[in-house]
């Protein structure tokens, strides 16, 4: 026992150190943590999230990522998810962050674009890489470390936490044939997308807080974009118009984040990092995970329902691609910080694509058409 | 600082108790984490690699794993790496953390499909779910928790660690043309996959050690699947034939695991379970991760080197799906426990496609158009 206790304290390293009781010698045994020990801390944190209540897979997700912290800390590390509100209506929950009025916002990096567009690239540009591609990117492909360095400037270390998946190009009251049908169309929408949809001739509506399902029963707005079945169904647009678009350009592979106050991330002990840094992992996957398993059966659904599934006409893709690409070199030509995630970002996407179309295409494709033939 | 204590380590409660110095009063600043204490034990396991060192990809990933452990656990709980080649020759990585000669194995649960087919359905089965589906079955459609009840008769837990994704139909001599011409040929491959490439008349070669290269331009082997861009370019396999086949319909969404000794697994404090949940998270998204960083750059090096991608013919990929359905059949007619797990994948599955053909596949097979334009 005095072996054990020689190697495992005394020979673990002077940065440990030893504990030895007052009679000079301790077993093993009758040891039991010191709640102060410097290795676990205890902590209390609190964590914000900006998605309303009814998109509850979301809301699960912050409790996935609390929950994994708190068990692989033998309870030392508690988060309390505290909500929105407690903000006040005038801090948005990065800069809540930013400030350190919390130390975590589950959030879209997207949402804050309007203070720099390189906040959109952390949370997946329009026509930008989806979810198995943006993971490459942010940590394989540099993304990580491009984006960190512009968090850095809001003293906000940012760790993924989550996607939907792509999403559905929403509920249109009209059926939409062409390109020209757009104009002047009031589509409730958010984010960087907005800026590429007026240039289609859309007016998009950013608005969080009106009841949009009656606005779009009035007639106040001509479609209303969400998020993909599972969330829609709740919606119940489908008793007001049939016709549900896809692909969702706007959001192929949205990424959600942690954005954890930089200040506090910095003085937290190693372990506890990975610790973060583990339950954003469990957090991420989780997400996605959940929306493609509960999305199938809300589709079908909606589909006995009467729901039409519609596609793009391929000319608004192309022209909202080719808008998409005007914008982000506008903005790159006027955003040094933008470009120079930007531009790694336009090569990874280019070399995703050239790769994945060979055979996770392929195959999905070839199984899309027989499974359920 | 007295009242630090008191709060920390007094009211943090009983349980936990209280470290006392012998000058009957210690300060916070001045204790340190004691090695022995309860809470976090310290532990010495130790995991074996069921893949050889040429597979570079997958050995960092384990790597990433017990990295993720020792950091999280601030070094207390390490896991040392182990040759297979200590394992003896007669003991495969499975058996050996059955019966707890390692803790952990690194392997592919397909390997172990001759024991029961069971083991292929955690693996991932031919035409079977691709990596993204694959982790939303495990993870919310049940998936974990039946294949849970199988590995336990093994005295196995199982956690997803790694995906090489969608992989390549590997290298063949002639150009396929047509089903008849599969007829006797030797093709390089392993798993369930064999049961269904028999069927088409191929004669599949199972082996590990050979020089399966030197074999190819030989003329014994008239084909090998390997892997994907990324380790394929290693075989230089181009030298010897430019044929290079998609999608590999074996492996759309392979699945690799660590397997631990279960009786090892419930002894485990509640926070080094969640922590190695975690640092399987880890493993799982960063090998995707990384096979899709790095396959892009080693396609374009292979095509600019003369390969020449092609597509399984219509007629072989049908032929394929309906022989493997056929077997599935079969097995789950004389195997009660892969039924049971067989019976919700593959419900799981046709949902999945249902879904996932209208917003992901739509939007993946545009931007595949028109990126690389």
């Amino acid at each position: 026992m005095t072996d054990e206790i020689s190697r495992r304290s005394f020979l673990g390293g002077a940065a440990r150190g030893a504990v030895v009781g007052s009679g000079g010698m301790v077993l093993a045994a009758q040891m039991s943590a010191p709640a102060v020990a410097k290795g676990n801390p205890e902590l209390s944190w609190q964590l914000v999230s900006s998605f309303p209540g009814s998109l509850e897979i979301i809301q699960d997700v912050a409790r996935v990522f609390v929950k994994f912290v708190a068990e692989a800390s033998d309870n030392r590390f508690n988060i309390k998810i505290v909500p929105k509100t407690s903000l006040g209506k005038k801090l948005d929950a990065a800069t809540a962050v930013t400030k350190g009025k919390v130390e975590i916002a589950h959030t879209s990096s997207g949402f804050y674009w309007t203070k720099d567009p390189t906040f959109a690239l952390g949370g997946g540009l329009p026509f930008g890489l989806n979810s198995r591609q943006m993971n490459a990117w942010v940590l394989e492909g540099g993304g990580a470390e491009l984006m960190d360095s512009f968090y850095a400037k809001h003293n906000i270390y940012a760790i993924p936490a989550g996607s939907t998946g792509c999403q559905m190009g929403g509920w249109w009251r009209d059926e939409i044939k062409t390109l020209k049908q757009l104009n002047g169309k009031k589509l409730l929408s958010s984010g960087y997308a907005t800026k590429i949809m007026k240039e289609l001739g859309l007016d998009p509506q950013v608005t969080e807080s009106a009841d949009v399902v009656k606005a779009f029963k009035s007639g106040r707005l001509d479609a209303i974009e969400w998020v993909g079945p599972y969330d829609d169904e709740k919606l119940e647009l489908y008793k007001a118009t049939k016709n549900y678009y896809y692909p969702g350009w706007w959001a192929p592979g949205p990424m959600l984040h942690m954005f954890i106050n930089r200040a506090k991330w910095d003085t937290l002990p190693k372990f506890y990092q990975t610790v973060l840094q583990g339950a954003g992992q469990a957090a991420n996957a989780v997400m996605l995970a959940r929306y493609d398993a509960k999305n199938p059966a809300a589709l079908k659904r909606m589909l006995r329902k009467g729901v039409q599934l519609r596609a793009f006409p391929k000319e608004i893709m192309m022209a909202a691609f080719d808008a998409a690409e005007k914008s982000y070199a506008q903005t790159a030509s006027t955003n040094a910080g933008f470009k120079k995630v930007f531009d790694n970002w336009h090569q990874f996407r280019a070399d995703q694509y050239l790769w994945s179309q060979v055979a996770e295409l392929g195959m999905d494709a070839f199984q899309s058409e027989v499974i359920n033939r």
